[in-house]
């Protein structure tokens, strides 16, 4: 591990912001509140910069990919920006070749699931992205840049952003069956049927997934997350055994990164803390203290299980972010007021609580739905 | 209701299978197992059979339903048949205009997704079906005679065959997407935005479901097992407010169907028995005491959980079906055979257990594999 290394942005005052402080256990006088898939297909101003240009090149062209990651922030006033990214878009940095099928996903030339298949895949070397991700790093550079000059939600500081990646698992999931699938079998049985190609394929895509939100990091973002979308589909046995310990390897790669917070004037010395980090699966209910055991600030909770019920399977004490489900947005007025009141009720369990849809924006949504969100939850006392 | 009805086949043994005492909640010295979706693609005899037939013509054609079903049962002995079906079978016997696509799952011509389209759907008479149904109800009479003729798996009782139906939700988010989908979030919105023709389309399709589990029992089956297999999308409110009523509808249509436990030769007297039932849904941990509290015998358990964490949260005394990862399938043999050991350890927290997959048979499994655990249960003490 490096030296620590202090971040930029911070000098810029997202310190200070909703989201970071709530991100160190503070609560804010207001919830912070974004949404997971919030730059994408739900917004107009999104599918109108998209014609022509496919899902990848969009994400390694930095005037494309930071003005989509602004798009939501000034629409809906969010209080933190999620850089555009997709899942495969650390494979690509290293040179996998891997694209992107309209309504069916990503898809590579063949899969990785025998063992010569992920010999010849972990024979390239994950430094390489330093390098190959300078369209990215470039990309999160604009974006913070962009975000400074629009300031922050609430008027003080600048709007913080939140750095993208996928888990080891959820990558390695679609590596092995070559795309999207719906239940991971191929995946899951690899960990099984051969664990020594299992544990170098999980190895090395931690190290790929770790060096990518590094550079993200590097480049200015406030925060990670780590997607695991898949990891609902494992036992927490597995889990445990066969996934968690890349997915704390992945994080080692941001954990010497730490910010200031400045002096105050009241004689509080400045203080140095690390990056904080967020950790969300989909339908993890079972693995919740698993998940935070890789060593992350906040937990993301899926609409499954309700934000009080997280605390308690966490212990409490934990941070949280959720978890409105996506099927309420099309709700009359009055219910899905009185949802959205319901999770922020149930958030009041955790230390602090940073508000988010329980899974991804849907492609459909109305998105003066999610800008509605946004007041009700920065109205709520 | 109608008047109790006595069931056929128990009179030719099934009511002493090791199946029919397990769902009693007795403990035959060996533990039944069988597959879900033993039947079909597993199996070479099935690839050869089906060739030049549709997916659903086989399942109204009695006696390639009746031999499909078979066809595990006699290769891999294993306790229970399963009827040969498919989720949608049951609207197809009401004349729903319904196919399915090899590699994606049923389609509808038009989703059912508006109120309109619900009106239209529900002004079907469900009872049509008692006429619609024969060709399944002749597919099951042939089965349950072969399976007569074939014997029970311990030399004694005939082999009980399992009818099969699914859940009111499961169909239903079939027929808001109009299609297979990834989270059911037409259904799950539905139920917010339009909560009453959501529960006009829940009410309906329990009706069509239960008079299809009634059909198959009536026929000769000697079991009903109710696959909610998407049920695991919701949260627990949602299960318990917009699914759970319609699901308890469906089996009240098998409620009243008993079968006749002879007089012992020690001089206990006959008793008469409801048929009895099985509930299992994917990633269902969540709502495990709400699928039992519809009023079942028997909780089929996911892999996710184990069955001893299964039978904690169902509060003991519930007799348990399941629940040995597909993904272990292609391990090597030691790491299955201990897997299995795994499972039978963990299903004595429950009062009986019946052992099973915790998901259904994966397409691509080889057979062998599963004749061998069949091998491995029977053995175990």
């Amino acid at each position: 591990m490096t030296l620590a290394q202090t971040h930029p942005l911070h000098a810029h005052g997202t310190h200070s912001s909703r989201l970071i402080r709530a991100l160190r256990g503070e609560r804010p006088e207001t919830t912070p509140v974004w949404f997971m898939r919030q730059a994408g297909r739900s917004l107009p101003e999104y599918r109108a910069l998209r014609v022509g240009t496919k899902m990848l090149d969009s994400c390694f062209d930095p005037a494309m990919a930071s003005e989509i990651t602004m798009q939501p922030v000034r629409r809906h006033k969010t209080d933190a920006g999620i850089f555009f990214s997709d899942i495969v878009v650390p494979l690509k940095a290293v040179g996998v070749d891997v694209r992107i099928e309209p309504g069916r996903g990503p898809v590579f030339n063949a899969p990785f699931a025998a063992a010569a298949d992920i010999a010849k895949l972990t024979a390239i070397d994950p430094a390489i992205m330093d390098e190959l991700g300078e369209p990215i790093w470039e990309g999160v550079r604009r974006t913070v840049a962009m975000l400074l000059e629009h300031g922050g939600s609430d008027g003080v500081a600048a709007t913080p952003l939140i750095g993208f990646a996928g888990a080891p698992f959820t990558l390695a999931a679609y590596l092995v069956e070559g795309g999207p699938s719906k239940d991971h079998l191929g995946a899951r049985a690899l960990m099984h049927t051969d664990p020594a190609a299992w544990e170098a394929l999980m190895t090395w895509t931690a190290e790929v997934t770790g060096r990518f939100l590094r550079g993200q990091v590097l480049a200015g973002a406030s925060a990670a997350q780590l997607f695991d979308s898949w990891a609902g589909s494992l036992s927490a046995r597995d889990y445990e055994t066969h996934v968690m310990p890349a997915s704390r390897q992945a994080l080692t790669h941001v954990r010497d990164l730490t910010y200031v917070i400045p002096a105050d004037s009241d004689g509080t010395p400045a203080t140095e803390r690390a990056v904080p980090t967020i950790h969300f699966g989909v339908g993890t209910g079972e693995l919740l203290p698993l998940m935070h055991d890789i060593g992350v600030d906040a937990i993301g909770v899926d609409y499954r299980i309700t934000l009080d019920e997280a605390e308690r399977r966490l212990g409490g004490g934990v941070v949280l972010q959720g978890n409105l489900d996506p099927a309420m947005l099309a709700a009359p007025p009055a219910v899905l007021e009185a949802a959205v009141a319901d999770v922020l009720q149930s958030g009041k369990s955790a230390p602090a609580h940073i508000f988010n849809l329980g899974h991804g924006v849907p492609p459909g949504t109305d998105p003066a739905v999610l800008t509605r969100i946004v007041e009700l939850v920065h109205a709520a006392q």
